[in-house]
């Protein structure tokens, strides 16, 4: 018997959304028949000319990634407007989550987060031992986040803006008024996998990578190219912060933890900008049409900032676990937020075809 | 400031072979006119339907993997006589060799390695906390693996074979005896990065997965796609051991840490072994050479059980660090070991056309 570390007891695992081919095993459906709108990525795919570059290199596939990641490091400088020694690449932005987690928490150390947040902030924080608290409330109420910093003393506060899985958005304003008033040494994790979004549909919402952390040495902003960028497969992501905080970040990195491909395939979606407004438009105006059937049918919801809608869904003793199975049963991917402790559906906002078989379907259930 | 973990002070950066990318980048030489034999990767690249595989897939990129690389492991079981359930997948095998440091090893734990061996057992051990021990001797010894055993206790020992970086492999007869008298509480990772060219220069040397496994629960065997499969680029290793050793290593598993197209053509390379077979022949032949003229120079070198051979060449006052970059200016990437604290060349064996310049080079060199 090995003696593993007493920690592992306590860990438990994060519950993955539902991939396509565990809906073929399961019912048999065609492949091309399942619609997933279970894990927020791009309906659209990645832009064309990201997948012909990667279709170009795939012959140097034996090649070691440029373990600089200089190429990518570079494009994401300009994009945010900061050198590339303020950039740390991960493979998604979960590993650079995971990094800042070893690099400040020790066991016992105190986080803070949100009641209902990413699973993996807690995940991460646990693997180190850390002790984690978090608000009450749904939404982010930076009042209870400043009056628990007060109290916990955390060393690492994580706020995801826009908020994974029920997509509420702080206001810019408010988070630069929080982070003033909060200790200096206390590190702040700004999740902005779908600050596109939130952007897009209230500027109010945008926090600009190179302003918070120029202002906020103790501000560690994170992003993605799993969401807007279409690129959840290739498992690419990015911290931006000040140098001091990239280098010490750096060195709990693994060497080639990007794949080479991937980062070509981030590098080169940076270049394609015209994909992505054209799906933040479909977002914005397809989430109307999830919000008037939830109207329609008095389903609580909240305004969603980000490319997905969560619909507190009953009907008819029906519980949203017993629905999504349902839709599951026809083909249609929706995330059943059970493992977040919510009787609630989250639905990435589709192409309008997916969408249509999507209303249809949930019509049936409500009728 | 943000106050870090202590142990980031002591934490040194893995010193990665050079890409292809910085030597144009710093020397202006045409890419195509780069021989790269410095990171141990298949000279021949991947089997072309992997490459097919890869472009064809190549839209799919928007779509998370399935997190259970269900087709992965059971091809890996297939090909090792394994149930999934005794299998890791790891963003290349570097990240499940993490895994076992981080659910075995606290603080101050002790772990035993080769004097000379890969770099990451040591850096992903000292992320823990723990406390490296190592032998005295450049090619495995496993008397005093034993010896220090009985002193220090380790709870981990990595045992590199055939060995990075200079080649040398242990018999699979030796390597039992071993597991048959040291503590049976203590993990032993066998890292058989190299394996399928042990096996096929000497039978011998062949440990296998599934048997080393079997009688010995407190092994984890570790195989990687980046080297006889020429996959490096893509990230995706693997790891193999009990059904209780390898469901505790998931607990420290990040979701997605293998991209789907790494999976992918994983998977495809497992179904086209031929590509793998010519490969090991041309190594086995090529291999010769390099023997050939380090005995023509009487430059000191290891019996290579490997896909590159270690060179202890010095010439005219000229250290093995110089001859590299004289090379590296001819835009022939060969892997200075000084990293290592070794005077010696690490030279992958590349393909004869490559061979013949490199071979070139370096009687000039000699001259």
């Amino acid at each position: 018997m090995i003696p593993f570390q007493p920690i592992l007891n306590s860990l438990k695992s994060y519950e993955a959304g539902k991939p396509i081919e565990l809906v073929v095993r399961e019912f048999g459906i065609d492949p091309h028949q399942v619609i997933k709108l279970g894990s927020n990525e791009n309906p659209f795919g990645c832009a064309q000319p990201v997948v012909e570059a990667v279709q170009k290199a795939a012959s140097t596939m034996s090649y070691y990634p440029d373990d600089s990641y200089l190429d990518l490091k570079t494009a994401l400088g300009e994009r945010f407007g900061v050198t590339p020694d303020r950039i740390i690449p991960g493979n998604g932005s979960d590993q650079v989550l995971d990094f800042a987690c070893r690099c400040v928490l020790g066991p016992g150390d105190p986080i803070l987060i949100n009641r209902i947040t990413f699973a993996m902030y807690k995940i991460y924080a646990l693997q180190c031992g850390a002790k984690v608290h978090s608000t009450e409330t749904v939404p982010h109420d930076l009042n209870a986040f400043l009056d628990l910093t007060k109290s916990v003393r955390p060393k690492i506060i994580f706020l995801c803006t826009p908020s994974n899985p029920v997509g509420d958005a702080l206001d810019k304003s408010d988070v630069y008024e929080f982070l003033r008033r909060i200790p200096q040494d206390t590190l702040v994790v700004i999740d902005a996998a779908y600050m596109e979004f939130g952007n897009k549909k209230d500027p109010n919402k945008f926090i600009p990578a190179k302003e918070v952390t120029d202002l906020f040495p103790n501000v560690f902003y994170t992003g993605t190219f799993s969401k807007v960028y279409g690129l959840g497969g290739m498992r690419i992501g990015y911290g931006i912060g000040n140098k001091e905080l990239i280098s010490n970040l750096y060195k709990m990195r693994p060497p080639f933890s990007v794949a080479n491909l991937s980062a070509l395939a981030a590098t080169t979606a940076l270049q394609n900008e015209s994909h992505v407004e054209s799906y933040l438009e479909n977002n914005l105006n397809e989430m109307k049409r999830y919000e008037s059937f939830a109207q329609e049918e008095q389903i609580e919801f909240m305004n969603s900032y980000a490319n997905f809608i969560t619909l507190f869904a009953r009907k008819n003793g029906k519980t949203s676990t017993e629905i999504a199975q349902s839709l599951l049963r026809q083909g249609i991917i929706l995330r059943d937020l059970k493992s977040y402790e919510l009787g609630a559906l989250r639905i990435t906002i589709g192409r309008p075809d997916q969408n249509d078989r999507v209303l249809d379907a949930l019509r049936r259930e409500f009728a």
